[in-house]
């Protein structure tokens, strides 16, 4: 049922063991879904609810969160998409109009039935996404050409009462996100948006988050239910060997405006149907980085996201002079501050040096700066980088000119590592036998494929088993070259094109 | 019921003749509650939804939003504090666990009882507000000392299933707000920031708004449900005659902390209870600024906060050369842009420079450039103050520092020309019969109190009538004088105090 505990009761274990001694009771290479459970507890990034599938995001999380939100929000403002605000809540009448759509989200939409103590005579639906919620008033806003192109994105919650495993950020009941829902005049000026956006995310990933993903097409299978086609950036995790959607581009076509009625008279004066697209990310974004990154001694964030990129840690020893050192972990913060960083120390006295440096490990903090009674008399700072363990001095005069580079090496190097990683996840293969090996070793797999719906559908159907059975992840834009006369991997036909394959998230 | 269409029907009829001609059906002085409804959808702040008290919240509305949070987040985070995001759901069990909480809100809970096609096991309520979702939390996080003060704040949506009459903004079943919420060793420290808090209400009111507030105590039967004790900012509304409460800051007490057990070990080693407090602002703030501004054109909105503040419109002659006129509009806004206004052009050319004058007066736009042959000719444009409609010829070369002060006299006129109407309001009683009289002259009415809750109930019973009843509005801070043997005008017992009474929303 839905508020099962089984969630909770695992992360109040790891909480009340927190508190006596710091470090993970799970690794990461060996109990990949435990860790990562335990490390969005102990890096205080999300605490469980006592509603399973539902989590609190707390500080640390939110400061990332409104990170990616500046970025994007910035940048579609320049496209000229607007912000708006719609209702959480649809009528089931406007929620079926769509009928794939519909089809798609049903069996995970959430119901009001009851306020206060009366019941209600129609029973309302929470938004599980808002194309229908939205487009009757698209129809009703757009009359001729000049109402087009029509920009609208919100930032806000929807609900997906979904019964799988829950798993914080990557499958939660109720999660935050952006949907962008636009509509255009004709096609070409759809296709490009989608592409445009494609690239912000794509952005958030790699520049952002440290995490190399793949811009491609989703099959007709895995396409956006009620939609014309879906893009996607698809990111991957090594540790599981599963494929995680990073966040999709649709374009809708003309399905919903069918449906809607969202016509307009263009500038012949004859009557139209608009063309839509809508588009998304969410809070998984977050997920996904903390499984890339994250190691056995906690969270590793990259530097362009992180709340605190620098900590700095006083030292000191029984003779030293623990005022100078203090004051130089101060004067330390302040002059990185000034200099744009986001830099914090931690002063408190019951905790020691050794205790600070695993705490701030746990929460993926950057760079630390430790400052002893050797470092107050050389002048100097030691700087040790949270991704690598790497220790340097560096001298006082050129701190903030060193962090900089220190930083902006941490996060290339975060994303090279990961790029690494994932390449050696992928396999090119070209036989269903080599299918099968591949995805039991876990592998990204690219292989010729006839691009047919049933033949999806009998590979997965093939594959199910405990891990889940295996589908496609996308279509990549960029193609190898296919050899004419290649076989589908799975149907013996004409291959078409070169398509990731492999279980997901 | 709960889906009822006549709000949008009523809606749907002014749209329809919003498109033949510009200009309001109602008039501010005359039909106050239809002017206001009408205002909102034509100036295209808001969109009725087909549920009844939701509404869609436009751009036009968002890009106000946007800016009151970007002042009040940057405030609280000064203030050290962190933004966090709770679930949307909480179960019945924590819901209830404070007694007068739970009676102020339980008739306005909507509650999900079904996900897809099943029934939940135990029905789960949407928050009205965040109390009893965060704090078992902070029972887990607070332990000692040093984690105190805890300073916790979310921008998110809550909802609220009322049944009285659904004003746009005012009063909504779901509405956007922040909700701070906070835990302190100390009363002091809890005390202090209520008011801090309080002082940034008032300024997103009379600085960003341009509305004057009154700040003061609400009395102890309008406080927060299970609070200890409530302050306020509060508007009126002269055309109605009815107070509003602008946005809360709550001090809880120990209310709370009893209930849901926060102790924390103090400085020497004792078990002590939290003092907490909740804040909130809502959109609420931004029909407030509709009411008081609005006239029987349209929006009138403070600079500060309008998303476009100068409208510049070409007007061309038969004659004239149209294509310098162009350029010297797109000129004129590159330079208000670049010197930091927001600032656009309406180049469109299906419609008449008078059209457009009436559109972007309906909007709000606080100032309109037009620019013209003569106006290029003389190197000039001719500005038009939204506010008062005043006139005046600018040279271009002193475009940027006139439109500055402009701008900046119509933010201050704005501010003054709300507070002297409301000062006019304003009628300082002593019996029971001035009180009357003052209500039925639709006053903002100071009046000696007693300060005892069965005398505000008295009152209530005795005003009750389809107007609704009278009630505190709060007790300013700033009080006159009480000479010795003052009575209370409701009770003739000593009063203690003045305090505002009168209708509110």
């Amino acid at each position: 049922m839905a508020t099962s505990n089984t969630d909770t009761s695992n992360a109040r274990k790891k909480e009340v063991k927190k508190e006596t001694r710091l470090g993970l009771t799970y690794k990461k290479d060996k109990d990949f879904g435990e860790w990562y459970s335990e490390v969005c507890v102990a890096g205080e990034m999300i605490e469980y609810y006592d509603i399973s599938g539902c989590y609190i995001l707390r500080p640390w999380t939110m400061a990332i969160w409104e990170t990616l939100q500046a970025f994007f929000d910035a940048e579609i403002k320049k496209m000229n998409v607007k912000n708006v605000y719609f209702p959480l809540f649809v009528t089931e009448n406007v929620l079926q109009k769509e009928k794939d759509h519909i089809e798609g989200f049903a069996p995970e939409v959430a119901w009001v039935t009851k306020s206060g103590q009366s019941e209600m005579e129609i029973p309302i639906a929470i938004r599980p996404t808002s194309e229908t919620v939205m487009y009757p008033y698209y129809s009703k806003w757009i009359r001729g050409h000049r109402d087009l192109p029509l920009k609208l994105n919100q930032w806000c919650n929807v609900v997906r009462w979904e019964f799988s495993h829950p798993t914080p950020f990557i499958r939660s009941r109720e999660f935050l996100w952006q949907e962008g829902h636009t509509a255009f005049a004709t096609q070409d000026e759809a296709d490009q948006e989608v592409l445009e956006i494609l690239e912000l995310y794509r952005r958030i990933y790699e520049e952002f988050l440290a995490i190399p993903v793949i811009k491609g097409k989703k099959s007709e299978l895995e396409k956006f239910a009620g939609g014309f086609y879906t893009t996607s950036v698809e990111a991957f995790i090594p540790n599981t060997g599963r494929g995680i959607q990073g966040a999709t581009s649709h374009c809708l076509g003309q399905n919903f405006a069918k449906m809607f009625e969202i016509n307009f008279e263009n500038e012949k004066g004859e009557k139209a149907m608009v063309w839509q697209n809508s588009w998304a990310y969410s809070t998984r974004t977050i997920g996904v980085m903390v499984m890339v990154h994250g190691d056995d001694k906690g969270l590793v964030l990259p530097p362009k996201v992180a709340s605190v990129q620098v900590i700095v840690i006083p030292v000191p020893y029984k003779d030293a002079d623990t005022q100078a050192i203090f004051d130089a972990c101060r004067s330390t913060v302040d002059t990185l501050c000034k200099a744009g960083f986001r830099a914090e120390v931690d002063l408190r006295d019951n905790y020691s040096p050794g205790w600070k440096y695993s705490h701030w490990e746990m929460k993926g903090v950057p760079l630390r700066i430790e400052i002893g009674p050797k470092d107050l008399a050389n002048k100097q700072v030691r700087v040790v980088c949270r991704d690598n363990g790497a220790k340097m001095d560096i001298p006082m005069h050129s701190l903030v000119e060193q962090v900089k580079e220190i930083l902006s090496n941490i996060q290339e190097s975060l994303f090279n590592a990961a790029k690494q990683k994932r390449e050696a996840c992928v396999k090119v293969i070209n036989t269903w036998d080599e299918f099968i090996a591949a995805l039991n070793n876990k592998k990204l797999i690219l292989a010729p494929w006839c691009d047919e719906e049933d033949v999806e559908k009998d590979v997965k159907a093939r594959t199910k088993g405990e891990h889940g059975a295996a589908k496609t992840l996308c279509t990549p834009f960029d193609q190898p070259r296919l050899p004419e006369g290649t076989l589908c991997f799975a149907s013996g036909k004409p291959a078409k094109k070169w398509t990731y394959w492999g279980r997901s998230y």
